[in-house]
């Protein structure tokens, strides 16, 4: 299975074009559209989220991941990375950072295959998704070994005191996970604190709180309302968990 | 063919996490996003709209139906439903009432079976789509026969006259079936009451009208405009067909 | 595999429905949602559009293209073409025009199988579907030939000089390919004459430029901002390279 993470947005033809070429390039291998709205041009907001969500992802899935500010640039490598029995092919920016340090081993390679065309602003079309319909198809990273400089800054935060996501019900993840909460912890956010609650139906209506999300993440909510309306909360902004 | 059915919207992971699910418990079966833009936290509303789209759907299909407001709390049961040779998996809080109303035979289940990992949030994700997986492969629901109660609130009326979807187009569906209506109804929508047409150019451009559209549903449509906004339409509305 | 591409926009049922016939009636054939947010209403610009996505697709594509604001009239025929190697199936409004003039060679045919059961408002889903499923499945047109004007205007002009797509960026692409640009040319666009550039790297964060997009296309972009919003551009606009 090739997923799919990018912030191209919900709409437009990217998403689609590299769909086609996913579908030609590794016949019989499903592909699923995982996110495409992650934090836009924010490869670290989108590393924490990343991380998150492939916790749950099955070994063996390929991850094709395009947050890229720099496509087209030197200031990034096309890089794969093979983690926690899974791989991850895209930018060497920072956005495999997390999913590279919370994993048990962490192998990393620096692309060195190029396509005959290679569009300056869609490297995820004519580079990142050749490459990973070979490793869907069981084949060699078309690249040579690297140390982990190559996917990007090293050594990220265990946590991440930022929204980095917020759905279209205005529930805000952040990039922590509720696991590194002490007891009692409050959420610090939109100029309040909050307290923890185990779902949404455990507070008032329109009371805010934080809960642990389904992927891990300590998310701020409003029960029956929108968190990021109630609180003014965006993505980006800085919370606290104490 | 697994047929997705869910008010978790256009964005976010929640759908891409549900297919990867699927794809990884019934490989090879064709999975289709029905609609992620069902009326959020509405499952009457949502019923109404399931129940017309579904009467195209080929017998054999699974409909994974997740419009749940409830979810984690003891207010609804996860079911299934086996009418008009279609397998339905989802909450019991009325969403598929209107199917099982309208099918020749229902049968029910209360879905007993539950995963090592459950989320309070994303039952979506954790139960229902690991069931529907189970059908989909030709396998007996993991529960026990049940009554149909167990679906939600019993007997729904045979229309539902509110606006239950508002397209792209600013057109507004209601539940009321076109089949249902008197010859020369009017639609009472908006402060007007709108004549029947057949096509959008049966009318002048800017004419507000109903018409039968494609799933056979009564639906109010202003010509190359949006009736959402000439008659101040918004899902949930009370329209009067007559 | 069978590319959609359509103006049904991002949500509803509409693209869902059209895929759950495709998958029944071509059972294995990669469906891929090339685009769903294709000018509204506008064929033209559409085909411009749908002409320099296809450039890429490999040969044996089947495009099921729905830019139909004519349907359930006898304002256009359904059509299928032959151009390239791929096939095209929609409405004959001109959608496909482009793509038959740039090919080397370019069969047409009417369609004239009809389903039983025909909504009035829905060929995507009744006819064209089942139409591209045959195509994909190696079976004939279900038609007769028919000259090129069955496909709409003739002799559509080689460039379009308006903005045919605005991206979730606001990157506003024009239906003018780079390739016919002069050097040195300007891009005359919302009020200002813009210089071309290679990348968005290559001018400072705020600056509006002109680039050849991944598709081929001239595309007006604003480096770490938006071109609609700083020019003020909208789908549509005209725009002149000189």
């Amino acid at each position: 299975m090739i997923l799919l993470f990018t912030d191209f947005g919900r709409g437009g033809p990217y998403t689609g074009q590299m769909k086609a070429v996913l579908h030609r390039e590794a016949p019989g291998v499903p592909v699923v559209e995982l996110m495409s709205d992650a934090p836009a041009f924010d490869p670290e907001a989108a590393s924490y989220l990343l991380a998150a969500l492939c916790e749950e992802a099955p070994p063996g899935v390929v991850l094709l991941g395009v947050v890229d500010p720099g496509v087209g640039t030197a200031s990034r490598e096309p890089v794969a990375l093979r983690a926690g029995g899974r791989w991850y092919v895209g930018p060497g920016n920072g956005l495999f950072s997390v999913c590279a340090s919370r994993a048990a081993s962490a192998s990393v390679w620096r692309i060195t295959w190029r396509p005959s065309r290679l569009s300056r602003s869609f490297h995820g079309r004519d580079l990142f998704a050749p490459v990973a319909a070979m490793l869907a198809r069981g084949e060699d990273v078309p690249g040579t070994r690297a140390d982990a400089s190559a996917l990007g800054p090293l050594d990220p935060p265990a946590e991440l005191a930022r929204v980095v996501y917020v759905d279209d019900f205005g529930n805000a993840m952040t990039g922590i996970r509720a696991s590194a909460a002490a007891p009692g912890a409050r959420m610090h956010a939109g100029g309040r604190a909050l307290p923890r609650a185990d779902t949404f139906d455990d507070v008032a209506p329109g009371e805010a709180f934080w809960y642990e999300n389904s992927c891990g993440l300590a998310e701020v909510a409003v029960s029956r309302g929108s968190a990021a309306q109630t609180l003014g909360l965006r993505l980006g902004d800085s919370v606290e968990l104490r």
